[in-house]
């Protein structure tokens, strides 16, 4: 039995990413994990809406974070810049908040389980809604400011795949502006590389 | 009981929606759709794994059109170029195989029910996914060919979205059109307009 300690959602964050790498996310129940944190499953259920959730947990705050840099951005900002500097200033805080190992083993997870995945996107496609919002409140009209939404939140992907799966640099800023720098040479229409081979005519 | 039709799909389809219209989509089941379409539940789930499917029927013959325009491009194309191209053609293809109030019926039905929204996300995903592999067969290097497949796609979202909800115009491929060069702008950092009111400091 652990000894007690105050914070149940981070127990029972840790206990469960422990049983998904020892035993596989599938074999693993709710019961479980509420078990290795030393809990009860009711207050498993107090902290998280089902399994899936235990690895989303902060996704509401990362998204406060990212707002909050949206609405103080300085006004005449273009839209694109705005989110980025957000993305980037959210990204430092994740880098602050969890470990690069549970980082990379939610990561590998996600990636390897569909339903993870599906819960994933919706998270995302929610943080796109409401980074449109934010663009919209600062007077970006639409459809303007849904595509930047969608630009931005592209951005975000890539530079967090690529903080999460690259050795190093771990800089998540860093990668929030490389991966901007790319999306403006490829909006540009920058010809890509030879192709590999002759195509067919 | 309807005459004896060959396209038990496009029955089972139009079935599905009028119900979902008439009925509303949580209330109406597999055998309702089965029966309004004179067919039997079992031949149902010979075309759909679910309920859902029925609203995702043609989406993998979309993507086999987006992906055939890929391969054809001129080999020294740019990727966001070569996709905006594929999406305009997919949306040419759509536009003679939907009657438009299909179309619109469909968009609003998926907008007010999570569950779609949620199977709508995965086929997105599984598009880009697709679009990545077939820019990586031409030759677009990696991480290049992953951003630009998530441009291409808020693209097509943006067109989609347009097609499917203003009164007119009606073309699909000056909707893709229009948002890639909206894209372009964005990506080049043109400041947005002025703020609707001063921001704190």
């Amino acid at each position: 039995m652990a000894r007690w300690e105050p914070d149940a959602r981070g127990r029972l964050e840790k206990a469960a990413m422990d049983l998904f790498i020892e035993r596989g996310y599938e074999h693993t129940t709710v019961g479980d994990i509420a078990a290795r944190a030393a809990l009860t499953e009711r207050t498993f259920f107090r902290y998280f809406a089902d399994k899936r959730e235990v690895l989303f947990s902060g996704s509401k705050d990362l998204e406060r974070t990212i707002l909050d840099h949206i609405a103080a951005a300085p006004p005449d900002q273009p839209g694109l810049d705005v989110l980025a500097a957000a993305y980037a200033a959210a990204g430092t805080w994740l880098e602050n908040m969890r470990e690069i190992e549970y980082v990379r083993a939610r990561y590998a997870l996600v990636a390897k389980h569909a339903e993870l995945q599906e819960r994933e996107l919706i998270k995302l496609a929610g943080l796109a809604a409401a980074t449109l919002k934010a663009l919209v409140a600062r007077g970006v009209p639409e459809p303007t400011a849904g595509l930047a939404a969608e630009l931005g939140l592209a951005v975000f992907k890539l530079s967090f795949e690529r903080w999460a799966t690259s050795r190093k640099p771990r800089d998540f800023a860093g990668h929030v502006r490389a991966a901007l720098a790319e999306l403006r040479t490829l909006a540009a229409g920058a010809p890509g590389p030879a192709p590999k081979r002759a195509r067919r005519a």
